[in-house]
């Protein structure tokens, strides 16, 4: 299996957060989207918009994608044909975002087989009113995620992940095992620690209402770091679906009134 | 451009539906869900249960991957360093649709990579209660893909995308533009026309509400199939509110009582 060169380029990849300042060309991001809309599909419903305009990105990165589910292209596709969308934006999100995100990972690939490195920024949906502003984007297209690339002005090691047999489960989800979860998380906060990612980042989740500080970073690793992300943050769902409004989506409303059984039906595997 | 392998392996993916018996080894396996693995995360949420009971899946495939949105494992880490996940259902699943999908497009390339060929089943969220207790899920698992995979016994050509200039835009989202609409629509009908796609596939959406067809297999083409599809099909936003509640999923409800500014809080970029 090693030396496969595309298994070695999956493996390899990393988030790169500091760049190079040259400008990638035309042709090598071009390749990079294409190699992005080859991605499967249930209905071409990613888009990208880009910006050059590298003194506003995150790492001051040359490129900045931003990845957009987009059921206002769909609908105009769909309406020449005399088509008017009757699914529900609750289901056609699911679809979206996930052919959104197979695109987006195809360019992180491509990129890295350019030679390029990036660093998702998983932001984008919890300030989608503010990105629709800026980029102009119609109703009923919602930015997924965002995506800075360049050329990488660091080489760090790829990150630990859990182990295989605590991600592979076959025939049936396993009961809870003590033993593996303390396992998986010695790999993940003795990875981390080994590579000295937090201190080099320069960064830690601060503890909310007055805690104080437990950890430095000889100590402060991945498991902690989970912990502070999600026992703190974006508790508030109305915030989200504000933002998904704001766009166009209203989660819990059908599109048409539901008739008998239309809910049943069953859209086929990608038709890619 | 051209000769570059990874970006090759790219370009050449399209969807498998006929695969040969033959069950690769569990080194290839291994490999491919390792390489998904690989793929950027906000939380490691995404984890796989594999089937290989071929006589139940779709295709006759060997392998089939469920890919699962699995908070329950996460929730198990941070509770081991003593916090309690606040970030509610709904933000989530956002971030955990992302990390799994990246994981299973990861998993399908290096599939391609490793002479294997593959298809998305993008149902498995509208029947989430089902998969849950064939495969035994606990709480707060979702099933949000399956993924049929095996050594190919066919072989298509990739297929049609619309233009680069209907998908990458440069600053902001263009206004619609009706010439470069037609000339998308244009693409995809004749690309899969040309390949006789839904003929071999000896498949049509059927039209609802006793309406007569309009079409044979010399004019049926993507953009009327794209039309059937969203224009007929899961209509209700309570069928699929219910699949995730019966997983666990509440997409309304807080999971503490939001406090002031609670849902402000931001998570950085993906940590990987």
């Amino acid at each position: 299996m090693e030396g496969n060169p595309v298994l070695d380029a999956l493996m390899r990849r990393k988030s790169i957060r500091r760049y190079r300042p040259d400008v990638p060309s035309d042709e090598v991001i071009e390749a990079i989207v294409r190699a992005g809309q080859q991605a499967p599909f249930a209905g071409q419903l990613g888009s990208v918009v880009l910006s050059r305009d590298r003194k506003r990105h995150p790492f001051g990165a040359p490129l900045l994608f931003t990845v957009l589910v987009d059921v206002h292209r769909l609908e105009r596709v769909i309406a020449a044909r005399g088509w008017e969308r009757k699914t529900c934006d609750l289901a056609i999100l699911i679809f979206g975002i996930q052919d959104a995100a197979y695109m987006a990972e195809n360019m992180v690939i491509a990129a890295e087989a350019l030679g390029l490195g990036s660093c998702f920024l998983g932001m984008a949906p919890f300030r989608a009113a503010e990105i629709r502003k800026e980029y102009g984007l119609p109703e009923k297209v919602f930015p997924l995620v965002q995506l800075a690339m360049g050329y990488p002005a660091e080489d760090p090691p790829p990150r630990p992940r859990y182990p295989l047999s605590f991600t592979l489960y076959e025939g049936r989800y396993p009961p809870d095992d003590e033993g593996a979860l303390k396992e998986a998380m010695r790999v993940m906060d003795e990875g981390y620690l080994a590579q000295d990612y937090y201190r080099k980042a320069g960064y830690m989740v601060k503890l909310e209402d007055g805690r104080e500080e437990t950890h430095t970073f000889d100590t402060y690793s991945w498991c902690e770091h989970m912990g502070r992300k999600w026992g703190q943050w974006l508790s508030d769902p109305q915030a989200i679906l504000e933002e998904l409004s704001a766009c166009g989506f209203h989660l819990l409303e059908p599109l048409r009134r539901p008739e008998d059984g239309a809910g049943e039906r069953k859209p086929s595997g990608r038709g890619s």
